[in-house]
């Protein structure tokens, strides 16, 4: 079966909705998919943070915040939290990268275990990318 | 016949520079390409848009604008209208993503449509990145 | 045998860090792995300036330079010089772009040349990621 393997290194809202929609998207059409979760990414896996909007440049200079968010539940899109519960129940895997675990000072305890199928370090990334036909760094 | 598929995310001018240099260098040596344009590359679709500067960090911080502008021409290289137009004359694809036309509200009459191929969704990503050896998300 | 292509956009620290721990892994599970410094990752194989952290969003509104670097240390985190050197010792390969030479006006003697395996354009990049089996644009 092919497989589409997705780092979030991101912290961005915009960046979360693409990996969360593509990862989707792969499941939907039978493709097995992981979301590898690292840097300023793993943060959104943190308790009550995953739909946080963030201040970013197009916050500031761009569309901000409360517009964006006004424009997406005007367009019915669905909110992070509800293509997360799509994507385990549609059997997406999800890893938490450790290394920035360590850096960031990041307990299991802080994160979201319910969702999170592994613990891993960037050897488990690259087992996964290289049985992969899409890989993607966002 | 090896295909290239870019999804482009950003509305950054060098991002959009990087897509489409990535394309025409894959359409060049053969191979089949598609570029996706997505959330704030969608932007770049508008009429009248895709050369245009936006304020960005590296204004603020690194090199400006319009120092960068004078460089590239310097240095001779192509405008991205110019890039564009040589990346559909050697055949590369071009899908507007629907949703993103949905949440910012952006209408086809807004967009280049004699240059974009196909209006598509995730699904349409996956289609082509499923069948593509390269695939990158910008 | 199995290759890994990653294309270093991007003149974040945290960019850097991932390219370079994503090659050495690479090379650390039997891959081969290229690492192609463009745009803004180009200035990152300039004399001293590998490691120098740049102002970013981050630095503004997140965790601050100093605290980040403080944190990495902490968690016996390389520095991208040490990781640098365990790439090039696992035989990564490192190709400088030549059209952001040109462009940003950078010469070879502004480069650290030791490290550098080729000077190329984008079909050199091309090349290397359609005979890879993980592509990567960071």
């Amino acid at each position: 079966m092919k497989k589409a393997s997705i780092i979030l290194h991101s912290g961005d809202l915009d960046k979360a909705y693409s990996a969360l929609i593509i990862g989707n998207g792969a499941l939907a059409m039978g493709l097995e998919a992981t979301l590898f979760f690292t840097f300023w990414g793993l943060e959104r896996l943190k308790k009550g943070k995953l739909d946080k909007a963030k201040l970013c440049r197009r916050n500031l200079f761009g569309l901000g915040r409360w517009i964006m968010k006004k424009k997406m539940k005007k367009a019915n899109l669905a909110s992070l939290e509800k293509l997360l519960k799509n994507y385990k129940e549609l059997g997406g895997k999800i890893i938490a990268c450790e290394m920035t675990m360590e850096i960031m000072g990041i307990r299991k305890e802080d994160l979201r275990e319910e969702i999170i199928d592994e613990y891993g370090a960037v050897g488990t990334f690259i087992n996964e990318a290289k049985e992969s036909k899409i890989n993607l760094f966002i």
